[in-house]
């Protein structure tokens, strides 16, 4: 998988006339490299910066992190580590300083570099001096898949599938949405046999659902609730995403005239999505459809996914981006209406030569 | 709470001679602030760069952090703002640079800079130099706790506590460690009313507690596991940590000897913690206890605790720091063995003036 990221991270090189990109988002550097940085507790306070992936234009490719966050040797890349967790005092800043001479004198990194601006860490400011900027043009290469890519994120659309399902067996009167959540998380964390940062939420009720923005929390359940499953786990560095609505028990006329909506704006998306069409087209397409039936969303109508959750192109209006063969693509149109409660339906689809396919796979039944 | 962090930051900048603390790190920023800033997906795709909080030598604190970022105004923190999540393109990376240009002209932010040079972004190198380091001199005066901190420590304790008792009546034979786990997280969470990021881990049988550092998974448990129960939840931006040991149903004499051990160890410790007494002292009459009884443990003692979950100081050999009054400490002695099996008994500890307060409650009765 390292290769063919590699050399789009070359083309990016390339085309900005820079020698070498130095990535310091741990995204950026699961994709150059194929290492999973963890960060489900945030930076590891064992660790003296971000992890770094190098990788030239004539080649050369390496990784720099600390010792909790190397799984091991990966082929193809040079990896230099420095101690961030041990039994004696122990100074992660000069040790990641350190490592990073070392990269730098091994793999010969130098002349113009583009960098991350949002996270190339000071303390290499000398070393590595911050020149270009990557992240409009790495943002942009990283749309389309790699076939490595594509494997990984149906796994992660599995998983996430999976979590839905889990979702649906789970959800019952007298629980909390946060009780649901890690009975759901369980689920998923097995599936995948280890921990996974999970993204989403899982909320219910009339107003909580109504809600844009607004966390699960200790309420419990109760028959009628319209409840939202958003589920994006991150297995092995690649994320999945999908997101069901369905009523607890029974729905009123008013929630399920907005879900059907939703689920038909949503397979519009399905069967109109394919190389070629504009984002900007297929943005206005969906949310006409919302509102020829009196209903609308306020946030994107997706967005890409891959080593980060969100990546580009967002779906919204004002985005001119070709839809292009392999990039794997959010679709969630939804309706929030104060009193009613709110609705989303959202897969994971993959871009082909013609079309779209569906890489999530669980039911999208209303009523519980 | 904010204010009096506020001054221990200014003591750092009087101290190094610098005008402005520029702090990077989430933890760092929820110390000057009290704003916890999410951290469990990782950097936001909604952000444009790290939250970042300014701290002036004569006065003034601010925020700068993206829409998705901020819970709301706080009382005497100047926030700027920017949008990291809309409906239409964004560009995060320049929201990023107005926000932090805003601030640096509301507050005159300038002169010599102290900044975290694991974190400092290269987007800000012209408009906050940075300078001085600040970490070596700031994670000392963050060791002693302010009484606000204090209170937040007690109730992340409190919650950690309750994970730790629903950890024993959630244990059971033919359940996996992660399923387990998660239910653990959904009482933790239920009671914080909000996901946590959640540290530690849950790890059963004796290959798998006999092994440090290796992650929950989905092998189910067996009467005769031994278990190893260590959760750190954050709350509210502090973190509490804990960590219990227990068999399944039976336990071997051998495992029952090491984990006795391991338990009059942290009550040496419980009984020995004072101010005046170096760390390196203290480390090591755990340790002599420890191996007068042949079992020893490969890391450190204990460390600190508050806005990370690790902080200086980190109990180990060559630490030559003197405990103070307010330090809240984690002590955490174990014993690891092949054939037999880990344990590991770990509680949160306020340094009072005069010896240590327990802060975690729990039962430690090695059968469940």
């Amino acid at each position: 998988m390292t290769n063919e990221q590699g050399d789009r991270i070359r083309l990016c090189l390339t085309e900005l006339g820079a020698d070498w990109a130095v990535l310091s988002g741990p995204d950026a550097v699961c994709y150059a490299t194929g290492q999973p940085i963890p960060i489900e507790t945030g930076p590891s306070p064992f660790t003296g910066g971000p992890a770094l992936a190098v990788v030239g234009r004539s080649g050369g490719l390496g990784l720099v992190c600390s010792n909790v966050e190397a799984s091991g040797p990966i082929e193809g890349v040079a990896l230099e580590t420095y101690a961030g967790f041990a039994g004696v005092v122990t100074d992660q800043l000069a040790g990641y300083r350190r490592a990073v001479e070392q990269m730098v004198r091994r793999l010969g990194v130098g002349g113009k570099l583009a960098v991350q601006l949002a996270s190339h860490p000071a303390s290499v400011n000398d070393l590595l001096a911050p020149g270009l900027s990557i992240d409009p043009l790495l943002n942009r290469v990283r749309a389309v898949k790699t076939p490595g890519e594509i494997a990984a994120l149906r796994l992660a659309a599995a998983i996430a599938s999976e979590g839905q399902r889990a979702a649906r067996r789970l959800t019952r009167a007298g629980l909390s949405e946060l009780e649901i959540l890690n009975g759901i998380r369980a689920v998923i964390e097995d599936s995948a046999g280890a921990r996974c940062p999970l993204a989403g939420e899982y909320v219910a009720g009339i107003e909580h659902t109504a809600t844009l923005g607004s966390p699960p929390g200790a309420r419990k359940l109760i028959n009628g609730d319209p409840v939202i499953c958003d589920l994006a786990p991150r297995i092995g560095g690649y994320w999945g995403d999908s997101c069901a609505s369905f009523c607890l028990d029974t729905a009123t006329d008013a929630w399920l005239a907005q879900y059907r909506r939703a689920k038909e704006t949503l397979e519009l998306a399905i069967a109109t999505l394919r190389p070629g069409i504009s984002v900007a087209d297929f943005d206005s397409s969906l949310r006409a459809h919302m509102q020829n039936a009196g209903f609308s969303y306020p946030h994107h109508s997706g967005h890409g996914i891959g080593t980060s959750v969100h990546e580009w192109p967002r779906l919204v209006p004002d985005e001119p981006a070709l839809i292009e063969e392999n990039m794997v693509l959010m679709v969630e149109p939804g309706s929030y209406l104060p009193g009613i409660g709110g609705a989303r339906c959202e897969h994971m689809l993959l871009v082909t030569a013609t079309g779209a396919e569906i890489m999530t796979d669980f039911e999208m039944e209303p009523v519980l």
